[in-house]
């Protein structure tokens, strides 16, 4: 997408070692004309799969799964990382490595509002070695829930993430797709 | 908010202590159009203000903020409580007491996301003791920004913190405002 490919270019950081750091709108900052063009997008690429809900991860994951889940007119849950009081105290529970903190981090999701039979569309910030969004396809299933497609903001393909989620056999749309940061430079596949 | 308070007569549970569960709309799985809607009537009571930022504090707090943010055209930052990688040495940190987690947490601003100058507009999901709250107005002041105007979505008053706002002499706005919750009955203030 292109306002999100330039954004990234015009205020991206390349920090090194695979970080892009984009908290001027993605991350801690976030701009909702941005978020919301990025979720019409999404909405456009992924509206034929008949999703029931949008799935993500707390806590950069909440921007963009919102206003895709506003423009598909469908619920969007995302998995806890600590289990509030609130939560029952039978949930589904897996852990996934972070990248942004360097240790695992649990991924915890309510039964309540997963069922049996639903068509879940997994919307994250980033895609890059793909842990967290399979950390989120395995809650999906232990519901008896359908991923149908995953969607990520950002795709660092040198990552390997894309080949570790094509054995689902759904569609992986990413909007800006970057295949290296060498350097200071940020090239895209396009 | 009329659709607001319905929702939370039909879906919120009273679990005891003042803790209303809200994990069906609000926190957890989130209803986006209830959402939008009040990020359309916080930017209705709040366009006055001329507020240049959204202020939260991550988690809850992000999905009513951006909504209100999309409809008022100024970005959001949200608080984070953990520091990532990608924040600066440097940052403004406050400590604030977590209602649903039961120990004190940090509230953290990257300096590069909030100015000397700025108008602040506070939003968060519950306006309870005001701690939360009251951190987020520390963290904006140690930036030398004016908190203009602070809204949640839903006040429980017996809690008391419009008491605690009240001395910043800035308008206080919340969508449900619950007056007691005994037993299991949950009555709102009209």
């Amino acid at each position: 997408m292109r306002e999100l490919k330039e954004r990234i270019l015009k205020e991206g950081q390349n920090l090194g070692e695979g970080i892009l750091k984009v908290d001027g709108f993605v991350n801690h900052q976030v701009d909702p004309n941005l978020m919301d063009a990025c979720g019409k997008e999404f909405s456009r690429r992924f509206a034929h799969l008949g999703a029931t809900k949008v799935l993500t991860a707390e806590i950069s994951g909440i921007a963009p799964a919102l206003t895709t889940a506003l423009h598909l007119g469908i619920p969007v849950v995302y998995a806890r990382k600590t289990k509030p009081i609130t939560m029952p105290d039978q949930v589904y529970l897996t852990l996934a490595p972070s990248h942004t903190k360097g240790r695992m981090v649990e991924l915890i999701i309510s039964p309540e509002f997963l069922a049996h039979g639903e068509k879940v569309l997994i919307i994250d910030d980033f895609l890059a070695s793909g842990a967290t969004i399979l950390g989120l396809v395995r809650l999906a299933e232990a519901a008896g829930s359908q991923v149908v497609g995953i969607g990520a903001l950002i795709e660092k393909s040198f990552e390997g993430g894309r080949k570790v989620l094509e054995p689902l056999g759904v569609p992986v749309e990413s909007l800006a797709c970057i295949v290296s940061m060498e350097g200071s430079r940020i090239l895209f596949s396009d």
